[in-house]
């Protein structure tokens, strides 16, 4: 039997209690209780800061009694981060990590009525490092990214982000239950083993996708004939088959989605490098499915709340449905987050979304102390355990951009030793990364034009040959609508420095002008004139850079062999950066793009640049991108428009595709004439639909023209 | 209280008992007991090859009896490979697997007379995949050079490779006994703590390296402190302290040279990669021991018997004592071969070589099945818990060569996951690398002038950028007076294909026309005319070329942290390779040269190539290279020896570099006039001594002049 509890807070240095949602985080109920602006607004989130090195307490009272020899437990998913429990005034229980279960039996402290407190205690490190940013994130085992990030404010949660209850237990109380399998070599039968830890004998009921029950009864390992395999979106159905596991007093109930997932050779990559003295071959990064090679092409994923407490299958679900409605099949779950809440995984499950994990490290010289080393085996351990029955688990990474620079890890780091050991014991059957990028992978850039060579994206990437494009993103700004709910009026036109724009990202957050990037704006449509063509022009190169990249990086397939672009959403709104989706998820033009940069089935051009001059030789090179499980065939035909003008270039006929193979093809190429717009579009038309590349274009002023034109 | 046991052997097909040594080889035995001529001549390693598919049996009688509350073991170090053990007819154990201890309780199956028989089954895979080659290796945890590599003969090893006896076991056994230590960060004090596996306390004592008590009692931690470091050959004593652990009726003793290792990142490494789409950084190669970076220099040291069971301390001291006399400081020992007997690794203790100390897998791709994985398991564990006390072990590394296309392994593969996972759990405090070559390090070349570029090794490696060479080599014939010990007399000269040459390496062992190469002799020498030119022109190229390779290898410190050529010695007589010692122990010309290329302190030259014509500019690059802890200074003048002349090029004065640092100095040019001689010599005379290049010099010959002598 569980009983839910009613919570209250209070900020121990005031000894004011105050409402506490349990699951939620303490910072936000005494916002609320002390009626703070919205946090999305302005500077507004900087009031939070403020309360970094506060413990807070939250209390429970109750008067359950467990009957006969059933003893009475406290449960808690999860408390955010460091915590001591006490009943009735008495601890029983310290702890340092958010991820792992609390299990605690209260039946002998149990009094006719009960006072049950958790005391949270300071954030690690709280005040000793305060302003060296994301250092202060490595001695613990927290999410990163609230230490500060180029798209997160500073803002650091504690509490108890998972639900918490009490629950009678005895005998029949099904306390693990672990179901594992193993696929035959033609993947048609499963033999299931069931690990339960309970002291009755529970019965086993197994249903197939359909709901029909395919076994029942009471042995913990059987098997079963004519799979129906779980599938990532684009490849087949994601099935799942469903169990319970039941005693004369409870039960338990979990799903099962039939896969083998490998990590293994890009095509070719064994050839290199071919001359002495010769080093090693890349790292693998092809995911390998139920035996099929396949694309991975997706999104980053990171926290979609600055509070992760307050996340439930409503906060996820809108975000994860449009991500499969954008052809995406794998979510790049970025180390700077914390792991999220059961849901998610339970919605990748269903839409058929991999789900690449990371542990929560990311830009840090994690330490090989050993007080780290023990909360990180703790933590990782429950973090495995968690989610490693999920369907949607594909690979496990030990987190992001460690083995870089501005980390400063190496494969001899022992915490990412110490995750290699535990995935290889805990869930050996699916890939482990130390980081990302490995060799031959990349991050980056960030921005339609690179910093540093001065190209833009088109140039970048088709110049690009890395196995995998792990990040990689092109900033816009948000539009103007979404600008004006949190930049205040006054401050709206121009962007400048040191406000608002700038807690919301629009400046200084990165190298060069990032995010807003009013240098890259200038260079292809001149002087910034109204808030209104900014956000529009920027959300053009936007739209057309993602296309550029994730197309690009497509048509490298089988030597390239993923696409995740930096970031799909993001925890508060935000004036410009990489992402997808503002905040909480509403879809940018970009999206758009991506989406239809990422049909499995499409016509494509390789554009070699983004502007275009008249007189010049505009050129493209046609493909089939194919990344559906079967063959295709279909006619593609490329118009040139230019204002009213639409110019047949050229029609490849009878194109075809094998499964999982694209079809590389003509170039077209044209002089460009003089029309009086500043754009062309490239189109393809084929039984796919169509494909649009919005281009600029400047018509050619003669040197007099233009003297006069700058007088 | 220990029994001796004499041993019978047999092979079953035969059923005719003959003297076997333990330890030892059953193969060898037979071949004794048959007369078999010398292994080493000619074609005779063949005959062994008719009993791989044979079973074998050793066969002991006792009449030992415990007395009282004593127990008696069989204990034995390791049986190659595959083995049942029975006594008086009842079979009591059955093993796979050479490196794992075999204690047998044997007193409740005693008699008045016992015989202990031990069967051997035949090689893994047997007759299986014959013809295969290293394949047959693949399943196995059995040195994989037994199946024959391109400097060793098919030759399957299997039997009582390692000690055996009976064993009285009371409660005063010492049964395990493991001191590990912590040192402080100033390395001025060691705790240390013995973990003793024992039912009564003993009593332990230190000593330091001059032999004084510096601890007795029975506490198993203490700290002691002054510590006197170990430390490699060249900078500073390999100091070792002991200690004895005693009970009424047992004693175990150890020795322990406190260090601390790490593998950090080499000088720059971190600044690449440079540009988006960015990749990692290369993996760490460089040595950091006690918190100093050195430049590892050494070789790679391979079985140095066919039959692994006849070494002993005398086979390796002379071996180990070239390599310290060589300048060396560490040893890579191959994972081809097995691991080696602890008095290997003891004088590598004494002697300051670094192990770097590989599992037996290399050049295959060894399964991810249950099996496999057991067996590795359960030899990886023993092999680390065997060596993981030595002072020189300094490295783990999962094998050979397993990230090249020839292997096929991944970051991946479960066996290479599975040693992370036990170098973690049983030795974290020493860097552990899946394989080498890893990101940035590399393996090659192995000859004078490299098959697919055709440029000598000067120009191959002043042209390389990589952050260690753990393998390169170049090949040469051995000399005549050794030559003439195992090529019969008919085939001596010329050497041909087909016969005892080719069975001793000279020919079809790996591409080109190695290891003899001839091509590469008539390249620069012309026709060849005898055994003895042939042989010492052979020798001059292996002798300047790995002159050429490890220095400058050296001189790109700290860029590049390790020079380990392939290979330093080799279990039977090779007629062509790249080793520097022969079989048994026999120093080549080229070990001479590697010497004075190991120097820790000397002049030396980057020469951009070998050969010179007359009326060229020559040029050399001066440096001073110093691996030794102390900074130096010294005048360094070149000359050039041309015939008679020896001509002055240059003084550079009052050169200094700083501890374990090098200087690059002038450039000396110089147009080489006319001589009447084959070769040049660069001669550098500093304080340190002489530095010596000779070189290829080809005088002027007129066009009329060639015609005339053509004719």
């Amino acid at each position: 039997m569980v009983y839910g509890l009613k919570w209250e807070g209070c900020r121990v240095a005031e000894n004011e209690w105050f409402p506490a949602s349990v699951p939620g985080n303490i910072q936000k109920d005494y916002g609320e209780y002390k009626n703070f602006p919205d946090i999305h607004y302005g500077k507004n989130v900087e009031m939070y800061e403020a309360y970094e090195d506060d413990e807070w307490m939250y209390r429970t009272y109750f008067d359950v009694k467990p009957s006969g020899d059933e003893r009475l437990y406290f449960v808690s998913n999860g408390i955010e981060y460091e915590y001591k429990i006490a009943i009735n005034g008495k601890t029983i229980f310290e702890h340092e990590g958010m991820f792992t279960k609390a299990e605690i039996d209260l039946t002998d402290y149990l009094e006719d009525e009960n006072c049950l407190t958790v005391k949270i205690l300071p954030h690690p490190l709280s005040g000793e490092k305060r302003g060296t940013g994301r250092d202060e994130a490595k001695c613990s085992v927290k999410p990163p990214v609230g230490y500060g990030w180029d798209w997160h404010p500073r803002c650091i949660s504690s509490g108890m982000w998972e639900e918490a209850f009490l629950e009678t237990r005895n005998a029949n109380k099904i306390c693990e239950c672990l179901c594992t399998y193993e696929l035959s070599a033609d993947f048609s039968k499963a033999k299931l083993t069931f690990e339960i830890d309970c002291d009755v004998t529970p019965e086993i009921t197994l249903y197939d996708p359909q709901g029909n029950i395919v076994y029942q009864g009471t042995e913990p390992t059987f098997e079963i004939e004519n799979i129906k395999l779980w599938w990532c979106n684009g490849q087949g159905e994601p099935n799942r088959y469903s169990y319970t596991v039941k005693t004369a007093e409870d039960e338990a109930s979990g799903n099962i989605g039939f896969k083998t997932v490998k990590l293994v050779m890009n095509e070719d990559a064994w050839i290199e490098p071919a001359l002495f003295p010769k080093s090693r071959s890349a790292a693998p990064a092809t995911v390998e499915l139920n035996g099929r090679k396949i694309f991975a092409k997706g999104s980053n994923w990171v926290r979609p709340e600055m509070f992760p407490g307050v996340c439930d299958r409503s906060t996820y679900e809108p975000l994860v449905k449009y991500a499969k409605d954008a052809n995406m099949n794998i979510f790049r779950c970025w180390g700077g987050s914390e792991i999220f809440k059961e849901s998610f995984y339970d919605l990748c499950d269903e839409m058929g979304i991999m789900v690449w994990q990371e542990f929560p490290l990311a830009c840090n010289l994690y330490p090989d102390d050993n007080h780290y080393l023990e909360i990180l085996n703790q933590e990782a351990t429950a973090i495995i355990k968690r989610l490693r029955s999920h369907a949607c688990i594909t690979l496990w990474c030990g987190g992001n951009e460690l083995f870089n620079s501005w980390s400063g890890m190496t494969d001899q780091s022992l915490p990412l030793r110490l995750l290699g050991k535990l995935c290889y014991e805990l869930d050996r059957d699916k890939p482990f990364i130390m980081t990302s990028p490995l060799m031959g992978m990349a991050h980056g850039g960030y921005t339609f034009v690179d910093f540093d060579t001065n190209k833009d994206v088109f140039y970048t990437f088709s110049h690009a040959e890395n196995t995998a494009y792990t990040e990689f993103g092109v900033s816009g700004i948000s539009s103007p609508e979404y600008i004006k709910t949190f930049i205040p009026e006054n401050e709206l036109f121009p962007p400048r420095e040191g406000g608002a724009w700038e807690k919301h990202h629009a400046f200084n957050v990165w190298i060069g002008d990032s995010w807003l990037c009013p240098s890259t704006l200038e260079r292809y449509f001149g002087e910034i004139t109204s808030l209104e063509s900014m956000c529009e022009n920027s959300q053009w190169l936007q739209s057309e850079g993602y296309k550029a990249a994730f197309e690009e990086a497509r048509r490298q397939w089988p030597k390239c062999s993923m696409a995740i672009n930096w970031c799909y959403n993001e925890p508060w709104k935000v004036a410009a950066g990489n992402s997808l989706l503002n905040y909480p998820a509403e879809p940018k033009p970009c999206y758009e793009a991506v989406k239809a940069a990422l049909r499995d089935t499409m016509a494509s051009a390789r554009i070699p640049k983004f502007d275009w001059n008249e007189g010049e030789l505009f050129s493209a090179e046609l493909w089939l991108l194919n990344d559906s499980p079967e063959p295709v065939k279909t006619d593609i035909t490329a118009y040139l428009i230019m204002g009213e003008e639409k110019v047949k270039l050229l029609t490849w006929e009878k194109v075809s595709a094998e499964p999982n193979l694209h079809k590389q093809g003509h170039t077209v190429q044209y002089i460009l004439p003089h029309f009086d717009c500043d754009s062309i579009t490239l189109l393809l038309e084929s039984e796919f639909g169509i494909s649009e590349y919005k281009l600029r274009y400047y018509p050619k002023v003669t040197e007099i023209k233009k003297k006069i034109l700058n007088q």
